[in-house]
């Protein structure tokens, strides 16, 4: 047997939903399945939920055992990758400093990766979609919060603190919007999916004039996208003010990290070139001249697999 | 002998002075030579005018010349260090892809690295000053623009397109003052030393009151520090400004790098404890409380010595 036949499963928990995957070394799917996250239950009932889906997944697909090289799981940082530990996701209830890795090698009896779910996902990603053929890239998940992950050398980029790459929190607004981590005017609060829909619920709620209503279908970041293609000043509005961030955010990225590319996913990246242009537009306004140090700013290609088949890629990619 | 027998030349070339020093592998400086940069007369001269100041600096200091592992330099971005070549720096005139690596080593018959000056004084400051004993450091130098520079892992971090590090070009107003680099709003429009006291000085003319005066001496970062601390409300405002845009972007860079330590150098740094304690503040005040991942805030100690230094520390702290 060569590396390419190895396998792994990827894990991803979410405060939504348990997601687990068999993985080939090429990056695509051969099982998986999913489950909603029962969180307030505890971690207890959750890493059992955990072990139950890897199970499934390898009960689901005929494959020699002993190709399979370990588990990689992505979930909601804080959390510790050398020590293997989630420190305590505002999402998940009642984790606090739960050895999750050693808990679940322990009950499969395979070596176990984790990793923050961000940071899982770029390197999805880079291994396997809209990143590869790059050693540096960003990726922002645009969904209930923004999620992020940075890939450098090819590796997940972790710091010396172990929690780099929360570019939702970075302050874009100082004494803005309040957010979840306590501090005000994250990106987060400006650019997320659900952020873009509460920003234009709450104009509507205010009696601004608005062409989606209420009463009607939830409104998503994709109809606030549309509405604004159609000349709705609400929605424009809104559209532009998360687009503007976005893009002002990667030029930022560039000063930072300066990686080949900076790739966008999540709920909002539905919206395809409505999001995409528009960034890249408020990035060629915002851009320096000194120099064309510029990353390529493009769609996320995985969707919501990219934690998955990253996770197994963290796995499939280490030496040995 | 051992490696840490060996010597190596630092060389700092900035926009008004050449500096060249011989340093030995404890960051010890054996002998130094500055010159002025009279960059007008264009490369050729300029580069002659460094291999002259090296050559000022090999005579000045007796040791056998197996020792001397190399040349590093530091110069203005941006750069190409896997290249060797100057791109085009704003305050070189004439420097377009300039390979300033390679005619170095032709003419001292050394091997010679080259770097961004940022992240050389940063790689100084993690060698033999404030960092030392971390693995990730992050180094502000506040003077004329904003300097900057990023260890990770024990090594600068260039990015995939080799300008990373530019945070004194990170958009901190959108649409905010005119920068140099063609962009507005950026760090240094804000947070540098010229910047805060060109923005008192602004006030002034423009009839503010203020206890610092025109016709006196030249306003300095340090002396609107002191009259800040006085109560001043022109320089309080301007000082504030500045450590607050400090502060946000030391938690803008915890969130990006997670670095043990951000450490501020340059001009700015020598108001000392005026500087440190109102950027601490504000880094207090806008800081997330879900995780306690913070970075020590510090001040550099290597100051004007920093790039020498780290261009020399570049050298020596190469393998083989």
């Amino acid at each position: 047997m060569t590396s390419k036949d190895f396998l792994a499963i990827g894990v991803d928990l979410g405060g939504t939903n348990i997601k687990a995957a068999l993985v080939d070394a090429f990056g695509k799917i051969l099982a998986k399945h999913a489950q909603p996250a029962t969180v307030n239950r505890g971690p207890d009932a959750v890493i059992a939920d955990i072990e139950h889906a890897i199970r499934v997944v390898l009960g689901a697909h005929s494959h020699d055992r002993a190709l399979l090289k370990g588990i990689g799981v992505g979930a909601p940082g804080p959390l510790s990758p050398s020590k293997g530990v989630v420190i305590g996701a505002a999402n998940l209830p009642g984790w606090q400093n739960i050895a999750l890795r050693d808990r679940i090698s322990l009950a499969l009896g395979l070596p176990v990766v984790l990793d923050n779910d961000g940071n899982v996902a770029a390197f999805g990603e880079f291994w396997a979609g809209s990143g590869a053929g790059d050693d540096d890239v960003v990726l922002l998940t645009l969904g209930t919060g923004v999620g992020a992950g940075v890939v450098i050398d090819g590796a997940t980029y972790r710091g010396q603190l172990e929690n780099a790459a929360e570019i939702g929190h970075v302050i874009v607004v100082p004494d803005g919007l309040p957010c979840v981590c306590g501090k005000r005017g994250c990106l987060e609060q400006y650019a997320s999916a659900s952020s873009v829909a509460r920003r234009v619920q709450g104009g509507i709620e205010r009696g601004e004039h608005c062409s989606l209503t209420l009463s009607g279908e939830k409104i998503t970041a994709e109809a606030v996208a549309s509405a604004a293609q159609q000349c709705d000043p609400l929605c424009e509005r809104v559209w532009d003010e998360a687009c503007k961030c976005l893009g002002v955010m990667c030029v930022n990225i560039q000063h930072m990290f300066n990686p080949a590319r900076i790739l966008l996913g999540g709920g909002m990246s539905q919206a395809g070139a409505l999001l995409l242009n528009r960034v890249r537009t408020h990035f060629e306004t915002h851009r320096w001249t000194l120099h064309n140090d510029f990353p390529r700013i493009e769609l996320a290609s995985l969707g919501y697999d990219a934690g998955v088949i990253g996770a197994a890629g963290l796995v499939l990619s280490t030496k040995a």
